[in-house]
């Protein structure tokens, strides 16, 4: 079941198209295939595969490169496909995370056939998952030339302000052990899923941080985002699992964020499952400041992780800027407005054209 | 890969046998084939099969009737396959609970060719999980006319001496509920995990009652066997569900048993998912106190739910008694005493020869 993506239409139309290929992480080949498909149609463009991740590249020999990046997959579906238009705003799984970012994305690598920059377009797998199987992180492994630039868009929905820096985040499995037994005779055993009530106790009495810097404030968070435990409905379980998310300010490091941690769960089993550093605003870069005046001068802080981390780590200043609220990210209800769709392809074609 | 049962071998040879015959809950096939072929070669036992329950009856014409009755199944793998023999013992998955039972069982089934009276053996799938799937409780409502009978021997472990009665079962989810939202942007969601702290809270403060019955001391108990819970690892997940099971002395019914458990958990989401109920330990009964006589005086509480209490709800009087210690029923290091399996078969077959 290929479908043909119309790059042509109106970015919420191409929004809306996007959304209605359901590509959870780990099944974006659908969507790979259409983006692919479409894009090689353009002669401006040289297109390459790597897994579900496709890649657009100008090559016009201009002084400078920029790469715009979009993930494709989206978190779990929600009874909440297919998409849903009404009163300026397309809701459904995805819209706002991030496939309307997808569609500027795509709309200008298929209509920018001179633009005053080299272009890199990267549509990418697997960044709502295990940092690992990121396949931005992939490509930055296995492809590194195809990253080079002097400046990254990361079109992560921002409510198309600049959004600048972000926080890391680390998963780790908190584990309490106990003994097993039938349950009739729970006397003979130890009880793990009764002492992960501790693990729960610390993070309901966590206080988070709320951390300034550059004039952002960062809003820090830890909570479990999972919990497994239980052999059995007649025995005692000798182990319970809860699944900890961290997500802490740019300003710390992943060994700092492991430490503190190890700190808040002292005296319990700590595994370290995920992790991804921040990136710092590094709004005193030149190439930040000069895109955010650009595209209209407001910055404010970014608390998800993006993959604007990983163009940091790899020396590309890079900011996030998208159409879509991120705080309706991974929610049931997401939804794009259309007009900030529209607003983001209008600013960067300026910038750009 | 059909295995060849030897039912003249001794009961600690046979014990061992099944023991090596891995039947968890559910893959109980291939030893139902192995019990239904040795013993379809007795030609004073008519043998049906019923899924992979297996029964045999004697047709002697004998005054009355007696059930022996074994489950198949066992808990699952717990790095404790295959069996192992030493100073007097059998180790392994299911030696305890009860395999041990189901050989002395088999061997009586064998050899008592003119028993004093008639006699239906039952070896059923299932025991170990939820009542609805039992073996012996599907026959019963299947075929009830073979499970006639005026006394029902359940050789269930308990160190070779009559237990009498047994706690019944109930097993309730506690779900608590929350909103998701992207973990980076917690301040949006409502945490179901953490929520289910409280559940956990009120698991390990309960204060289980002894209950004293016809001078039996039974002893309840209220514990998690199952956690679940989580959306994605970086979304704040809507639902968190506890897997509670209640074991209540056989003076509570279980409606009363329910009602309990809504006020532990006042205030939270109760979902009833499986429920068994007790079985007072009738020692008044004749023929119950006629059998424990004959089998040594002595006699116990039954703190595991086993289906005496189905006997005892199908009019017919029921013990447990066979070989194993019921306190290791379900550990990792469970093991049954050869010198039980022979001192149950012995004292059984006085009784019946």
């Amino acid at each position: 079941m290929s479908v043909k993506l119309d790059l042509s239409q109106p970015g919420p139309d191409l929004t809306a198209a996007l959304v209605d290929i359901e590509s959870v992480s780990g099944n974006e080949s659908a969507i790979a295939d259409a983006v692919e498909a479409a894009l090689s149609s353009y002669s401006h463009l040289s297109v390459s595969r790597h897994g579900n991740t496709v890649v657009a590249r100008t090559g016009l020999g201009r002084a400078e490169r920029i790469v715009v990046a979009g993930h494709l997959d989206t978190v779990p579906v929600n009874a909440n496909l297919p998409s849903r238009r009404a009163d300026g705003l397309i809701h459904g799984l995805g819209a706002c995370d991030m496939k309307g970012g997808v569609a500027v994305g795509l709309r200008l690598a298929a209509s920018l056939t001179e633009p005053n920059r080299d272009l890199t377009y990267v549509f990418y797998d697997c960044e709502e998952v295990e940092a690992e199987r990121n396949g931005l992180g992939r490509l930055a492994a296995e492809r590194p030339d195809l990253l080079e630039g002097v400046f990254a868009v990361v079109m992560e929905p921002s409510n198309a302000v600049v959004e600048a820096g972000c926080q890391g985040t680390q998963r780790v499995d908190v584990i309490t052990r106990g003994k097993r037994s039938h349950s009739a005779r729970w006397w003979m055993g130890v009880n793990a899923i009764h002492a992960a009530g501790e693990v729960l106790a610390r993070l309901q009495s966590y206080q988070p941080r709320r951390v300034p810097i550059d004039g952002l404030e960062y809003r820090e968070g830890l909570n479990a985002v999972g919990i497994s435990g239980g052999v059995a409905g007649n025995v005692l379980p000798d182990e319970c699992r809860v699944s900890v998310n961290y997500r802490f300010a740019p300003s710390r490091s992943e060994d700092e964020a492991f430490a503190h941690l190890r700190d808040v769960f002292d005296g319990l089993e700590v595994e370290l499952r995920d992790s991804a550093p921040g990136a710092l605003p590094g709004l005193t870069r030149p190439a930040a400041a000069a895109f955010a005046e650009a595209v209209g001068g407001k910055v404010s802080p970014k608390f998800g992780w993006t993959d604007v981390a990983r163009f940091t780590a790899l020396g590309i200043p890079a900011v996030n800027y998208g159409p879509g609220d991120p705080q309706l990210a991974h929610t049931q209800a997401e939804f794009v407005p259309e007009s900030e769709i529209l607003e983001c392809e209008r600013r960067l074609r300026a910038w750009l054209a």
